[in-house]
This record gives structure tokens, sequence and C-alpha cells, in this order.
């Protein structure tokens, strides 16, 4: 049961956002631009590093939920959520993807772990300042959502076939 | 010197505030909901939960921000910034706060760390659903900005006078 009252029947943070619309509404937002504005990482990319980020969070709705996002919008890319996961140097991937999320994983851990090594890593794989501190921010940003879902004890189903729903409903029409 | 280029002469979060606007003005919003919107804790509390949380996240420039911040809300009880900090148990803060810095703070170490004998607790002392909710994603948001301040290897000033006279901005002015 989650730690405070929210409603039936919707799973993982979309209780708390309909319950808590104040702040709900500006969540919702920073995830639409994080996720679907501009920026010179695809959305299935972002979707990949929130997924990455949600996984290693140990937050299972999120890592479903946004997994799920980015193997809609990755398409013949769509293994890469999978194998990250298990392996982030051996993932079939393009060395800058790699490297900004390798980048991600020092966020996760904690901001200071970002090093200058991490980021001219980066930087020799092609990486701009905007594709740098989109992941920075990305990750940061799942480091709070994965807690709210989390911390608030929310209820998230097992079936993968709700999380293909959701994903390609995240991967359709964003999150406004 | 940050990981990518920033406005110069702007500390901590306030050059990739301004560097990019359009996830900048959705951070920016939220933080004014949190800290400043109707919630049942007062401004002061809010701060020192934000206060908390970043001095756990070894983010010098938030603890230093919204530590002064508080300090200049809480009045009277400004010295709880520095206890709270230094032995959340043996603070002079009253029980209910002292419960909801306990939830604080295991957010802060991962969102499944929160149990329900933790929110038990926090219910015994008086919290409500509203206090809960508010304590976990105020949490739950620091360890976002920090890590977004860390990530990006912003720069911070050492001077306490600075961050006192940018804490009285924060408590008069708050975050628009």
């Amino acid at each position: 049961m989650a730690h405070v009252t929210l409603p039936a029947g919707l799973p993982g943070i979309i209780g708390p956002l309909e319950q808590f619309p104040a702040t709900g509404q500006h969540l919702r937002a920073l995830a639409q631009e994080l996720l679907r504005g501009a920026s010179p990482l695809t959305p299935g990319e972002r979707e990949l590093i929130a997924a990455y980020v949600s996984s290693e969070n140990d937050c299972f709705f999120c890592t479903s939920s946004h997994g799920a996002a980015a193997r809609h919008l990755l398409g013949d890319q769509s293994a890469a959520v999978d194998q990250v996961r298990r392996d982030l140097v051996e993932a079939a991937i393009g060395e800058k993807l790699r490297a900004l999320l390798a980048i991600a994983k020092k966020v996760q851990m904690g901001g200071r772990r970002v090093t200058d090594e991490d980021v001219a890593s980066a930087r020799e794989e092609g990486a701009t300042d905007r594709e740098i501190h989109d992941t920075v921010l990305i990750a940061a940003a799942f480091c709070m959502y994965n807690r709210y879902v989390d911390g608030l004890g929310t209820w998230a189903p097992d079936n993968p076939d709700l999380y293909d729903e959701h994903g390609a409903a995240l991967a359709s029409n964003g999150y406004l």
C-alpha cells in the first residue's frame, strides 16, 4: 500500500501526479521538455538515458515505462534498452551515446562523481555542450522521479504488456 | 571550470538556469511551488528540508543557499539549520519535523529505503498525507537540483556573506 492515499488503479507516478496537481503540472512539463523538447539527442536516446538511470536507481515502474517508450522510439535499435542495463561497455550503441550514458551513471551516483575526464571522453566522441547538459539534467531529473515513485511506495503492475501499451502512448503523446 | 560553457559570474544553479532557459523555467516553477506554494509545512521548514538533503548530497552551493534562506525564514529557530546537519536526533526541533527529516534522509539514500515504519513514526507525531508527500517530493527534487549543480561542475563562491544575501533574497522573493 502506498504511504499516502492515492487514486485507486493509477500505477507508479500517475497516482501522485493526479492527487497533487499543483506540483504534478510542473513535473509533467519538465518531463515533456526534457524528453520531447528541442535537443540534439533524439527522444529515443533521451528515453534510453531515463530508463538506464531508473534501472540503476532500482525503480521498477520508471525502468519499465521509459524502457518501453525507448523501445517504441528507437525502432531497430530497441535492443539497446536491455543491453545498456546488462553491460554498458558491450552494448551495440554508438560511442558518443555510450560516453553520455557513462556520465548519466556518474550523475546517478552523485553529481560530484562526474569528472573532467568523463566529459573529455564524451567530447572526443563528438558530444556538444548541449548533449552533455541534457544528459546531466535527464539523469538528475530521474533521480527525482524515481525517488518520488518509490519514496511514496506507489503500486506498479507486473504485466509487461501494460508497460508496452503505456510506452507506446508516451512515445506518441508525450507527457502533457 | 564548469563542464559546459555558462554565463560568467553566475554561481551554482543560476548559470545553467540562464544558459538553458527551456528547462530552467520549469525548474524554477517547480522550486517555487515546492518551497513557497500552498503546503501545511512553512516555507522555513521546507527550506530546512532542502538544505538538509543538499548537505547529505554534499552539494555546497545548495546547502549554503537554502541553509541561508531557511535561517532567514525560521527566525528564532534558525539554529536548527546547523543542528540537523550535525545530529538530527539531538536537534532542537519538534518531533513531527524530526520524523519528516528522517523520511527525507531515506529518500536521499534511495526511494525504496522509505519504510512503513518511517511513515508510521511521522503519523504518530501528527504528520498528514500532505506533509509526508511534500517532504518526499522536496527531498527527491533536491536529489535532482544537487546533481544538476554538481554534475555540471558549476562554480560556487566561498564567502558566507554572499549566501546570506542570496538566502535573504530567496526568503523575500522566491524562485520566479
